[in-house]
């Protein structure tokens, strides 16, 4: 049994994906041995969770700089996100960080031929051609733990030819029905207050404007190389049904599930085996009358509209779109924009882009770097 | 490629899921074969059945008996069920005849290693633990053609484990939302309307009283080896979800699809492949706004309350139960009893039987010849 244990290490260890990720770990001790730990800023959290875990591999920008009075005592290493990465005692590294931070940490664990349960869209979504690429070439393997591609990966399992057509789900987000007045008027604590997924805030926001949903369809291209006009998005207000495949023949696959991230967070650990875990929810039949469909408004939610359309020209447009979204976010956050600036602010940072093929990850650094540098000149200049 | 054209012999060819196997047969001509056709009363169908796919195994039972002027001239042999069955020629049986009469057949092909497309309730229901038994010594492969157990072996492709659970779904046929003295009404015509559904008579009537879903746990419990409390039966009105199976960690994949009947028979014949086939239907998401789910009313239809009962007991209990029914239906067919007499009538013939434990296929045979005879005398006795 102990050759069996699978040894993770989790990047992004305090935020919402990464908590529930140690949920799982501590319901199965084992399966899962948690060797590595990394975290930005609750630095509190992440001490309790090094008390805890006992991990030999922990990353922490602080205590980086401060020292390691900054960290409980331990027998741990302080190395960077990619050199825990790629570290021969990690056998999956879980990627949930969010935003652009997990690339280079993703990159380094795809090169090293890991498995990389992967829940920030970001690295994808900006370099996803160079991820699958070096994840064939180094045999790493790709485990999605977003709802939506965890649901697709399950639908596929056992298929011997690809997806027809993937049919991608959204919530619709808290604001599915606004008008475009009402739309105008969204605070930011409406906007965190998602109907049904317990998520992080960017994420959150991203749900709202639909965002998230663009930016998984660009992640489900590269996760199932499926060309974008066979990924269509559906509402389904319900978050029931969290994605479906169309097979050659017709046949539909979907996979449904109560809107916990502990269930797909917990397949990718297990993968291809599935764990009876009586602290996952299951679907109760009997409150479950309606599973209902409509289409999406792209024209209220024109942040998906921008994220497939990034997708489709690629380049270093994809990478623009992420991070023109994350400062566009934050700024809203902090109340200096509206909700319905964030797409306005994307879409003219796009429109000023001048995007590069087959960039390279310098390349789409640096598409990164400039994106952030327009979006905070676009608001000073008004 | 003519090493992989996969020869079939189609038992029943002349009913529904014989001739629309035969559609998809006509449809790839370079994958598929026909060597063997077999047809009951249709003379005339099956005639040109024979001319145009000139098989070289046909069975018909007034051939038989009237030499073959019945039939065009042709170079085939006239074989019984059971010699086409396990014949060398043969890759694929498809069992598609109605009622007890394909037992026979399906055991010789499960007997003979054959892959056994079947979409006969009554031989899985009568002879269960027979089939599979002889199914696992022999190498044959069971290949379900019911949309239901079709959309449960699709959602079982690729996992290591068996399922934790399996929801059956039930259109609930016409008489749904009837009253007791509503249902005291129906006639043939009305029950032969299924809403969703195009199928051959028998099927359709145990559609119209739910029989039809009992027959399916039976099956479902012998195909997929799942005890019967973990089968649980759920209506859906709009025939969309074929089937889901839950598994360990709570995650449930569900089979759609429009409801035609040709697109399980080709995936049957096709498996492990797909094949696009554009005269198949796809799913419109446009048009799909709303699947409903609601528990079966088994105070109502209290033939699916029979038939898990007698699957629940088994022994020769099923065998009663299917015996008794298609006497039963029959009766209603010719108007000689009511709607609601046909549960009655089952009902009062399981009641009267002494039940074998782990029965042969003699005794089983028996218990059907018992449970016909038995059903005429309670008709005449009244």
């Amino acid at each position: 049994m102990g050759d069996t244990v699978k040894r993770l290490a989790v990047l992004g260890s305090t935020g919402s994906i990464g908590q529930q990720t140690l949920d799982i770990v501590r319901a199965f001790p084992h399966k899962f041995r948690i060797v590595g730990l990394a975290a930005g800023r609750n630095t509190d959290l992440l001490a309790r969770q090094v008390a805890e875990f006992k991990p030999g591999l922990v990353y922490h920008p602080s205590a980086a700089e401060r020292g390691r009075e900054a960290l409980p005592p331990g027998e741990y290493k302080l190395l960077s996100l990619e050199e825990i990465a790629r570290h021969p005692e990690v056998d999956v590294v879980v990627i949930a960080t969010s935003g652009a931070v997990g690339l280079g940490a993703t990159l380094a664990a795809v090169k090293a031929g890991k498995k990389v349960a992967l829940s920030n869209k970001e690295p994808l979504v900006m370099a996803g051609e160079i991820i699958t690429r070096e994840a064939a070439l180094n045999g790493a393997q790709l485990l999605p733990v977003d709802s939506e591609h965890s649901a697709i990966w399950q639908c596929l399992s056992g298929e011997t030819q690809p997806a027809a057509q993937i049919i991608l789900t959204a919530s619709g987000g808290p604001f599915r029905h606004y008008s475009p007045a009402q739309l105008e008027e969204v605070t930011p604590e409406q906007a965190l207050n998602h109907p049904s997924w317990r998520m992080g805030k960017k994420v959150t926001i991203d749900s709202a404007t639909l965002m998230n949903k663009g930016l998984e369809v660009i992640e489900a291209r590269w996760l199932f190389n499926v060309p974008f006009d066979d990924i269509k998005v559906l509402v389904h207000p319900q978050s029931i049904v969290h994605s479906m495949v169309e097979f050659a023949d017709g046949s539909v696959k979907a996979q449904l599930s109560h809107p916990d991230m502990r269930i797909p967070i917990q397949y990718a650990l297990s993968y291809p085996e599935r764990l009876a875990n009586p602290r996952l929810p299951r679907l109760d039949w009997s409150t479950i009358t309606s599973l209902t469909f409509e289409p999406p408004d792209l024209g209220l939610f024109s942040c998906l509209r921008l994220a497939i359309e990034a997708g489709r020209s690629g380049g270093t447009f994809p990478a623009v779109l992420c991070a023109s979204d994350e400062v566009a976010v934050e700024l809203f956050l902090s109340r200096r924009i509206r909700f319905v600036d964030i797409a306005g602010l994307v879409e003219r940072t796009l429109e000023r882009h001048r995007s590069i093929v087959h960039p390279g990850l310098e390349e789409i650094m640096a598409a990164d770097t400039w994106a952030r540098e327009r979006v905070k000149q676009l608001i000073t200049k008004g």
